[in-house]
């Protein structure tokens, strides 16, 4: 998506380690004039795909899936980060590594907003090792729904994530897929 | 607002210890065609102020606050709840208290993306004790930024928070506010 890509040129800052900031538009402060773009793309890629639903994770997630959400006219469910392992039957529960946080976080839906009777578009910010979006399978799984597809704003191509999502036969569409970044020079080169 | 409170009504549960659960269509599952219905009414109600900037909370409060910047356009900060005190000079910090979670979190913002230039109308899905906004309010005023408003999904009358807040002199619109709930028998009252 050029418009998405252009915004990562200029507004992405490559940082040590290879990470990305995005926080000027993407997942701090948000520009919500490119969430409706990302979300009108979004249900362009996905138009033939019976969703019924948005799942995603908190927080970075959130709102991109509700502006999306408008163009899908289905509500959004987000996976949420469980303060204690108080898990009682009410909910499915997945654990999900977090290499940004270096720690491991219990993650839950309720039992009464997934199930058998979903199809779900998993929607997140970033895709680089696929962990959250992994976690976020395994709920669906749990509850029976089927998946329609994963929707992404930034793939980091260079990361294992994407290819065994697609591997494993999941539609993945990633906004913008970074094929490489550069530190040293702050160059950022995308997927074709 | 009707729509609102008649949902409450119909969705919401009453649970001991003055708990309202609405996480069908608020706060874990999101009703996006009622958080455009909130958007338009919190434009409404803050169509004389000249806001440049929502800033809200993760997580609950970034569903709401995404919606309804499209009717303002303007972009969404959200604090952040800091995983580790690594609170360097880059960000305002400060700190909330959650009854919710019994524990008190780290919050911060980029210090990028809120400033003296910035007319903030704060977004939140709930106001109970004002813990929330109170963080919200002090990250505000060390980025020396104006406060134009607190827009609230659902106030909790019968807590302090909106009285408090009120009474320091800020413009406070709670979209439904509960004047009364009974656990026993699940009735919900409005305050009028």
């Amino acid at each position: 998506m050029e418009l998405l890509e252009k915004r990562i040129q200029r507004d992405g800052i490559v940082k040590a380690g290879n990470v990305l900031k995005v926080d000027g538009f993407l997942n701090h402060q948000m520009d919500i004039v490119l969430f409706n773009e990302m979300g009108k793309e979004f249900k362009r890629l996905f138009a033939d795909r019976p969703v019924n639903k948005i799942l995603t994770i908190e927080a970075s997630g959130i709102g991109i899936a509700c502006v999306a959400a408008q163009y899908f006219h289905v509500p959004v469910v987000f996976a949420k980060k469980a303060q204690s392992v108080n898990i009682d039957g009410e909910v499915y529960h997945t654990r999900i590594e977090s290499f940004t946080h270096k720690r491991v976080y219990d993650v839950i839906v309720s039992r009464k907003y997934l199930g058998p009777e979903d199809h779900v578009l998993i929607i997140d910010d970033f895709l680089a090792n696929g962990c959250a979006v992994n976690g976020l399978l395994d709920l669906t799984e749990r509850a029976g729904a089927a998946v329609e597809g994963i929707g992404i704003a930034i793939e980091k191509g260079q990361q294992a994530g994407g290819k065994l999502l697609r591997g494993r036969g999941y539609r993945v569409e990633s906004l913008a897929i970074i094929e490489s970044m550069d530190e040293k020079t702050g160059e950022i080169r995308f997927r074709r």
